[in-house]
């Protein structure tokens, strides 16, 4: 069911730091940032030859990353996203085998404008899992 | 400096139950378990079409992730890894920078049979980051 890994994401207190990193350290090729008001955050996408990484900054009062990054302070990785051809045949298959679609298991528009959902991490080896419809 | 995301690597307590997840639940392809006594790990390999996820269980007494695994009990993201062409001249580079190499700073052989070197997570946006000579 899943294919390719979208992205993995990075949730960061100050994506100038992360882009000094990522570009100048790492001299990877980093996105000029993106914000994303409707999601409480603003990006930069580092653009590797397989995959993004993608670095989130809290946007606004009820950023959804602010009490991540109270826990951890340093930044940390966030959620890995995985695509899938059928974003409703996936919600299907997995409530079907007993696992948690958050947010009332109804897919929503996600930040690359397509349907997204997130699971459950504790049924995803502590890991929170964002599917994307590719 | 950085190309492809060779892995991303999951710790978890129960190789057997990350397979079932991932194989049978999210219908991704996974390896058998290949135990590593010299790293302290058996791991088990989940082949995206374009990257790899690596489960890690510990394997030995000393394992190197189990104290992280008492953090984490119900798994969580232990690192990722980017490949570089040339180990000594990204180690070389990174610590003209600041960045902090682990382990004395000279690259080892990581577990694919080629030098890698892990770099301190506080100083890579709180992820602990491997480098592997691709």
């Amino acid at each position: 069911m899943i294919g390719r890994l979208n992205h993995v994401a990075i949730a960061v207190r100050d994506l100038a730091a992360a882009t000094r990193i990522y570009r100048d350290t790492l001299g990877a090729e980093v996105s000029a940032p993106v914000p994303q008001p409707e999601h409480g955050v603003t990006v930069v996408f580092v653009n590797l030859p397989n995959t993004k990484i993608e670095f989130l900054e809290p946007l606004g009062e009820n950023s959804p990353i602010r009490a991540f990054l109270d826990r951890n302070p340093d930044g940390a990785i966030h959620h890995l996203c995985y695509e899938v051809e059928d974003i409703h045949a996936a919600r299907d298959k997995l409530v079907g085998q007993g696992a948690r679609v958050l947010g009332g298991g109804e897919p929503k528009i996600g930040a690359h404008g397509k349907p997204v959902l997130f699971l459950h991490p504790k049924d995803f080896c502590g890991t929170l899992t964002e599917l994307e419809q590719a």
